[in-house]
């Protein structure tokens, strides 16, 4: 169903310069931690980072994050970038594909951070020039905490990555995007826009509505006092921006639905069984549930 | 709804005696914590472990977290308990009040610490003789580990412990188990196990189902790599114990299917609102979830 390159890849750095110009659009959480990773790990690279807040990137380059401030709008930038990773909110980062490719060099390569692939790959890709290049990565790795003050170079460390290449992209292209983030310690899974799309959606996007719409049920404040551990663990997620996510929805629509009504069917499974008093039915299908989440700890912990 | 006695409780052992005899059936988690509590807040208390695994409660005996183990099913015990603390599963628990009553004085108070109130009350309250009264609790206090040897003295402190009295209870009854949770430092609210059933089945029981409903849709394993924080922690709950979980949701079946139901209409807000692209809705939910999930950790980290 989907291609996992990440079983031969050989020497992580063997498609990466020992030096160059990368650009950070977006200098947050994700980008912040990009730079400090390409710091710890490519020291002879220049990271310039881009956004639309020019005291914040001052403070991020005074810190040491990045080398160069730039605005993203601005004329187009001296140097211009070998290689460009676009972390801003996923309802901009088709645009600010665009908006980078002004400050890169013929045929440099432009991947992003973004929770969607298919939509953002589609929009992004169409309007490059100058044999820029668009891969699309999503590296499944973050935060509740937000901004460049919490960034951590180690943050991709055995994280799965996933690289969306097209049929569109160069081999080259996607070897330069897979190899950089092999490069930061992560796992590269690579698979199609709209593999990726359906697996975060049932993995990621799903759970974000189930927390959220548990949380919505405990509005009124007269049951916090009742709502313990695991009521906390469940919706925990629920915390998290709301911007952010509803255009993660808006531009997964169509397989978060699909998710939405693969999980109501499951839940449904659960009520017949519950209202029936089916004990047979409910313990098969918790022991089933706890085995599958079981599993998660043994491989990953 | 429901009254909460924990705003004025004076002195939380006013109305515990400073020796006595306490039975503890089912000595877990929860029950080896109350008796670690036990030894640490009323050391003039003789401590005696029921259960149907005498190896497993010589073993407790011989830690030193009981003073006495005892087959609940054996003969009636000498000295016989003023107050007994019923720790087995769902369930089990109102028959195992029967069961411990054989070893109560005349006029002795039980109590449980099950998940689940309405049908326990009922169903233990009934068959009591010589005085003895049952008294339905439910501490919000637990851990996804599992035995007494994870017990301890601190679980219930600051936790929440439901007391669920009934018009057949006796005010000192009732007072007798408000106070002895208070000392073992809970905060005691009290309500009817009627109102128990329907919040509980909203804050701990659905958030079980849909933390199940979810890890059942990566039964087949090829998606472990694409689950990352979100996902865990949303269905952290799913590990635990398949039996127990079925025996709260067979006692609680009307209360919680009707909490699905609640929840799916809120689940089907998320879909309508997903579906039609409509941002300003989406936003408005997750933005009233976040702010009642933030709310939780304001109140109580």
């Amino acid at each position: 169903m989907h291609q996992n390159r990440s079983g031969s890849p050989g020497d992580p750095s063997q498609h990466i310069p020992t030096d160059g110009v990368v650009a950070i659009v977006g200098v947050g959480l994700i980008g912040g931690s990009i730079a400090a990773a390409i710091k710890a790990h490519h020291p002879g690279w220049t990271v310039v980072g881009f956004g639309r807040d020019p005291g914040r990137l001052d403070e991020a380059r005074e810190a040491g994050l990045i080398d160069v401030a730039q605005e993203i709008d601005g004329p187009p930038t001296d140097p211009q970038a070998d290689f460009a990773v676009v972390c801003t909110p996923v309802g901009r980062i088709a645009q600010d594909v665009r908006a980078i490719a002004r400050h890169c060099r013929d045929g440099a390569v432009i991947t992003d951070g973004g929770s969607v692939k298919a939509t953002i790959c589609r929009d992004a890709a169409g309007s490059l020039e100058r044999g820029i290049e668009f891969v699309g990565s999503h590296p499944l790795a973050g935060s509740e905490k937000q901004g460049w003050r919490h960034a951590s170079a180690s943050l991709f460390q055995q994280k799965t990555c996933v690289v969306t290449p097209t049929a569109e992209n160069s081999e080259s292209a996607v070897s330069m995007v897979e190899s950089f983030w092999r490069s930061l310690g992560a796992n590269v899974a690579s698979m199609s826009p709209q593999d990726h799309d359906r697996i975060l959606a049932l993995t990621s996007h799903l759970p974000h509505v189930t927390a959220s719409a548990l949380a919505g049920l405990i509005q009124a404040g007269d049951f916090d006092a009742f709502a313990g551990t695991g009521f906390r663990d469940t919706t925990r997620v629920a915390a998290g921006d709301a911007e952010l996510w509803t255009q993660i929805f808006i531009a997964n629509q169509k397989e978060v639905t699909a998710a939405l009504d693969r999980f109501s069917e499951q839940l449904s499974r659960f009520r017949s069984a519950i209202e029936q008093q089916d004990s047979q039915a409910i313990s098969d299908m918790l022991a089933a549930a706890a085995a599958a989440r079981k599993r998660l700890d043994h491989e990953c912990d």
